[in-house]
């Protein structure tokens, strides 16, 4: 006689699942603004549109994931940096809009949900919600067996924020004799970890636990350091002063996402001695022998 | 001398990720209403607010995957439907509030891109945006050797849509002697699935390309027949009639899913002669042996 089949043989603990469920329920429910409405039927979260002084509002949505920086921090066994990650890809892709974060979703898909782990990312995106004014109000958490090996997992996120059309940055006003604004990154951000492991680990044969020469802490810290959140100074920056384009500079680099900020026939000049590069980036250029161009 | 590390020997193929997401802005394109602003600054998307007839607007978001209905698609090489799958899965969810999809945007993650299959997905989503008038308005697509083997990939989709607070269905006034809708499903949609395989493949030694008999086409067709979109037939029932309260039949079942509708003390009853099962469902319980609970 075959024993009956269920989900929990297939390789689905729905039980594990709804307890992690309730333990990420309560991470969110701190981050929540009065905006968050409450509601039964729990498929869609809601949240309630404050548009005081607002003459034309516009919604602004971004979606990024952390990339392989999660395997980084699954081979360090420190995740919660990663929460902080995911948030700031998003919510600082809002940013060049000036449009202020209202909501965060996310999307975790695992082999084998690891409740330790997966908590630890999600407190990290709590925090960093909270730190930018954003709700966490919903996401997915996906136990896929066949797609993920037992320990992998990955991530997404989602954004939506708010802007007034008549107060959108103006990329077409930029004009010859700009200033160009530059914060200060905190490392190497959520872009570029295939280079850098690559370079460190395979080429360099260095690992995670060292601290190599020209670093003041580990490799560890210093690739897993949080991805910068932008959305105070950038705002209030808008809201103060203006500004007429902004640049995230992620995938694509300094020179690639900088590139598009000019208008044809204008350029941008960066004085090399006005701005530093934190000594990770120097390891890596060093220990993968990576032309100046490609780091950039 | 080492040869110069690039993103490329790194496994980053950004030329042929600019090629794929310039064939995906155009599918995209094609779905956008009015609505949706153009922005040079392209980190975020930007969606312009109508809130005509609206008292008290609030956005719904939900967030979703479409399980390991990917793992079939990818067998049977059929990538098209999914596209619809990761749609409705999300922008039904936003039925039992009664939300109206505004946006959608997707997260692609993959080991190595394959823009013929990928493609086909987001065309699958273009078509099903447009079938429920919803833009699709951005997107990630990440490629991560590292984590993803090289024809893997997984989906995640996000939707925002509005509703009127004063409208909202009120759960909480369900009452004895209401009835309950149900809307057909156009298969077992995308919940379920790592079960549907253990029992036919694994259990019953099935293949996709089979017909089995009680079934009129192969389990490819019937396993990867797309989810029903409900956007319309649900929101024209809440405009003409009202609703009290909704179920989206997704992960937790039948039962699972419709105990929630009931108030404490209240009970639902279902006459089983009132609606069928698709034979496919039949099948799974007979290859897999699978209780009457657990099929629910």
């Amino acid at each position: 006689m075959k024993e009956p089949l269920s989900y929990k043989a297939a390789g689905v603990d729905i039980e594990a699942a709804d307890a992690f469920v309730n333990e990420v329920a309560k991470l969110a429910r701190a981050t929540h603004s009065p905006s968050v409405l409450p509601h039964s039927a729990a498929y869609a979260s809601l949240f309630r549109l404050d548009l005081a002084g607002m003459s034309k509002p516009v919604l602004a949505g971004t979606c990024d994931g952390v990339g392989t920086k999660l395997l980084v921090a699954r081979e360090a066994g420190r995740y919660r940096g990663l929460g902080q990650d995911l948030v700031a890809m998003n919510v600082n892709d809002l940013l060049p809009v000036a449009a202020r974060p209202l909501f965060f979703l996310d999307y975790i898909a695992c082999g084998k949900l690891d409740p330790a782990a997966l908590t630890e990312v999600v407190a990290g995106m709590a925090d960093a919600c909270k730190a930018v004014g954003c709700s966490l109000i919903g996401g997915e958490t996906a136990e896929m067996p066949g797609l993920y090996s037992r320990g992998d997992f990955d991530l997404a996120g989602f954004a939506v924020g708010l802007a007034d059309e008549e107060k959108l940055p103006r990329p077409d006003s930029v004009a010859a004799g700009d200033w160009l604004l530059a914060l200060p990154s905190s490392g190497i951000h959520s872009n570029g970890l295939s280079l850098a492991r690559e370079a460190l680990f395979t080429r360099g044969g260095m690992h995670l636990g060292a601290t190599p020469s020209g670093l003041t802490r580990t490799l560890a810290d210093e690739l897993l350091e949080p991805t910068a959140l932008y959305v105070k100074p950038a705002l209030e920056l808008h809201r103060r002063f203006g500004f007429k384009t902004a640049a995230h500079v992620t995938g694509g680099g300094l020179f690639g996402r900088l590139a598009k900020l000019a208008r044809p026939g204008q350029r941008l000049t960066l004085d090399p001695s006005s701005f530093g590069r934190p000594a990770i980036f120097d390891l890596i250029a060093k220990a993968g022998a990576v032309s100046p161009l490609e780091m950039a």
